[in-house]
C-alpha cells in the first residue's frame, strides 16, 4: 500500500480473487509483483488469457514454493541445505537422525522446519532443537502447505547475491551485501559485504546469475545465502521482486533496484548496478514507541544532511519495518554508525 | 502536467481561477510552485485565509516581475545591468543612445528590451540592434506589462548559483553550474562551471544566498547570471522553484533540487547540495523528428548504461523540453560527450 500513496493510478482489490486480477490486467501491457504470494494457477491463466506475466509463473513458483526450489536448485547443482519433505512430528525427528550420521556430527539437532509456501520475514521457519518441539510446525498448518525440514547450518552470516535480468535475457550483478538478520527480520545490509574476497564475491554472483537463467527469472532476483565459517556458502531463500537487501540500491547504486526492475520487465537494456560509493549501509527502521515519525525525522536530517531516509507512509507498529535509511561513503565504520544513529532517532531509541 | 502523471492526488484546474485555487488550497498544509504565473493578488488572498504560500508573495514578486527585481536588487548593491522602464520606442531609443555614454563606447547598441511579467524559454525578450526595430515589445503588449530596457552585457557564458532556503531561515548552496542556452533554452548544463575559481564560485554563492535572505524567499531560488569575459557576473533572471539548471542534481547530488525544495517549503531541515560526483553534465532533450521516445531509449540505455534518463510523459512538439539526460563521471570531455550523445540519439538527431 506504500506505492499506492504516490502512484497515479491504483487498483486496491484482492490479488487472490480472480475477477478483480483479470479486469486489472486486462489494461496493462505487463503485470508485475512486489510479493510472492499471487497464486500461480491465477497467473498460468493469465498468461492463457495473452497477458505478459513476469518473471512468469514457472519461474516464480520457484520464490513460492520452498520444496519446489530447493529440488530444481539441488538437481542443477547449487548448494543448498541438506532437506526433506516430511509429513508428520515423527518424520521430521527421524531425519535429524538420519541427519546425523550425514554430518558426522554426535547429534542431527538442531534441525530447520519451514512451511513450503506463505512464510515472510521469519514466519513459518522453527529451529527445532530436539523432539519435544517437532509437533510445533505442524500446528495449524494451511491446506496444501507442507513442512520441509532441513539441516542447519551453522553460517557466520548472510549474503544477498542481487541480480536483474530482462526477458530477453540481458543480466546484470549488483555487489554482494552482508545482510543481518534480527528474529527473522534483515534489520541492515552493508554492500559490498566486508571482506568477501573479489573470488567469493565473483562466486555468489554467477551463482544468482546462472539461478536466473536456469530458471529464467524475468526481473529482480534476490539469491540470501548463508556463508559457513570456511567461506563456503549455501543458498537459503529465492526472491524475485525488488527485496529488502537491495534497497541499499536506490540511494547507493547506479541504477536502483527498482529501476532495474522495471528495465527488465519492459525488455529495455539494464543500467549500471555498480554502487556510487565504497560503503553503502542500509538499516531498517523498525516501528519503534514514536508512532509519529516526523520528530524523529527532524533531528535526524538536522544532524545528517548526506543521509537518506525512506519513509513509507504505513502506520507505525512496534517491530513492522516502516521505512529504511541509507548512508554512503569512504569508512565503513562511519557509514555504518551514521545508519545505525539515523535509524534508531526515527524510532526513537535513543 | 508531468508530476500529474505519476502523483496519486492531482487538481487540474485553471491556477489564475480564485475559485480553483481556493478549493484546492483549503486542502494543503502548505502551498508551493512550480511556475511563477499564479498572480499575486491571488496568493495574498490565500495568506489572508489563512493558507501557508512559500514562496509567499512578498518574495515570489522578484521572480514575476523583472522591474522590481531590478529595482530591489540595485537597491540592495547586487550587480545588475543598467536598466529603467520605457514607455515608447522612443524612450527605448533615447535609453540606447545615454546608454552609449554611459558605457564609454561609440554606440549603445544593441540593448535587451524585454516584457516586465510572463516571459520565459527566450519569450518576451528581444536584442534590439537599431532604432528600426525599436517598436517590436511594444506589438500586441499584454496589459498591465511593462517593458525593461537594458544594457546589453557582453557575456562571455551564463552561470546558475542554485540555494535552497528553508521558511526558518537555513540555506544552502548547490555547486555553481555553467548553462547553455540556445534560442533562450538551456540545453546544457555543466556542473561545477569548468574554469571557475574557487573565490569566484563562493562569490556567486553568497550572492545567491544573500539575496534569498534579503527577499525572504522559501524553497529553491535560481540565481541565472550573466558572466563577463574579466570574470565579473551580473544577475539576468531569478527563479523561485526547482530550475532547469538544476535537474542535474537528481542524478548528480546527494539531494536534488527537488527533495529541497520540499524540505525548505515544509521547514525540515535541508540535505547535503554537494556533487556526488567530479564533473556533472546535463544536456535537454528537445522534442525533434521522433515522436515516440521508446526507439530511442532503447538504443541509448543499451549504449550507455550509467546514463541517466527522464522523460516527462509529455507529446513531442519540436523544440519542447520533453526531458533530460544526466551524464556523471571523473572526465569532463567523456561527461559531456556522453549527455550530448544521449540526447540527441532520444531525439533522434544522429
Amino acid at each position: 500500500m506504500s506505492a499506492a500513496q504516490v502512484v497515479h493510478d491504483v487498483t486496491v482489490g484482492d490479488y487472490t480473487d480472480p475477477a478483480t486480477v483479470f479486469a486489472f490486467a486486462e489494461r496493462c501491457d505487463v503485470v508485475t509483483f512486489d510479493h510472492e504470494h499471487v497464486p500461480p494457477a491465477l497467473l498460468t491463466d493469465l498468461q492463457s488469457r495473452g497477458v505478459l506475466v513476469r518473471p512468469g509463473p514457472e519461474a516464480l513458483v520457484h520464490a513460492q514454493d520452498k520444496v519446489v526450489m530447493r529440488t530444481r536448485l539441488a538437481a542443477h547443482g547449487i548448494p543448498v541445505p541438506t532437506f526433506e519433505v516430511v509429513a508428520t512430528p515423527e518424520a521430521l525427528v527421524a531425519f535429524a537422525d538420519r541427519a546425523r550420521s550425514a554430518k558426522g556430527a554426535s547429534t542431527g539437532w538442531p534441525v530447520i522446519a519451514k512451511t513450503s509456501r506463505g512464510g515472510y520475514d521469519g514466519k513459518g521457519v522453527w529451529k527445532i532443537d530436539d523432539p519435544s518441539t517437532a509437533e510445533e510446525p505442524f500446528t495449524n498448518l494451511a491446506p496444501g502447505v507442507q513442512i520441509l525440514a532441513e539441516e542447519y547450518i551453522p553460517f557466520t552470516r548472510e549474503l544477498s547475491a542481487l541480480v536483474a535480468r530482462s526477458s530477453s535475457g540481458q543480466a546484470v550483478a549488483y555487489p554482494v551485501s552482508e545482510s543481518v538478520q534480527a528474529d527473522g527480520i534483515c534489520v541492515e545490509t552493508t554492500t559490498p559485504a566486508p571482506g568477501l574476497t573479489e573470488e567469493q564475491a565473483t562466486a555468489c554472483q554467477r551463482m544468482a546469475l546462472e539461478i536466473a537463467r536456469d530458471l529464467e527469472v524475468t526481473g529482480i532476483l534476490a539469491v540470501e545465502l548463508m556463508q559457513r565459517a570456511d567461506g563456503t556458502v549455501v543458498v537459503n531463500e529465492l526472491a524475485m521482486r525488488p527485496h529488502n537487501t537491495g534497497h541499499w540500491s536506490i540511494d547507493g547504486a547506479v541504477t536502483s533496484q527498482f529501476e532495474n526492475h522495471l528495465r527488465a520487465v519492459l525488455d529495455l537494456p539494464l543500467g549500471d548496478p555498480a554502487a556510487r560509493a565504497p560503503w553503502t549501509v542500509m538499516r531498517n527502521v523498525l516501528g519503534g514507541t514514536r508512532t509519529d515519525l516526523v520528530e524523529g525525522l527532524r533531528h535526524v536530517l538536522a544532524r545528517d544532511p548526506g543521509l537518506k531516509v525512506q519513509l513509507y507512509g504505513k502506520d507505525v507498529v512496534p517491530g513492522r519495518k516502516v521505512g529504511h535509511v541509507t548512508a554512503v561513503g569512504d569508512d565503513l565504520d562511519e557509514v555504518r554508525r551514521r545508519a545505525r544513529h539515523g535509524a534508531s532517532e526515527l524510532r526513537s531509541e535513543s
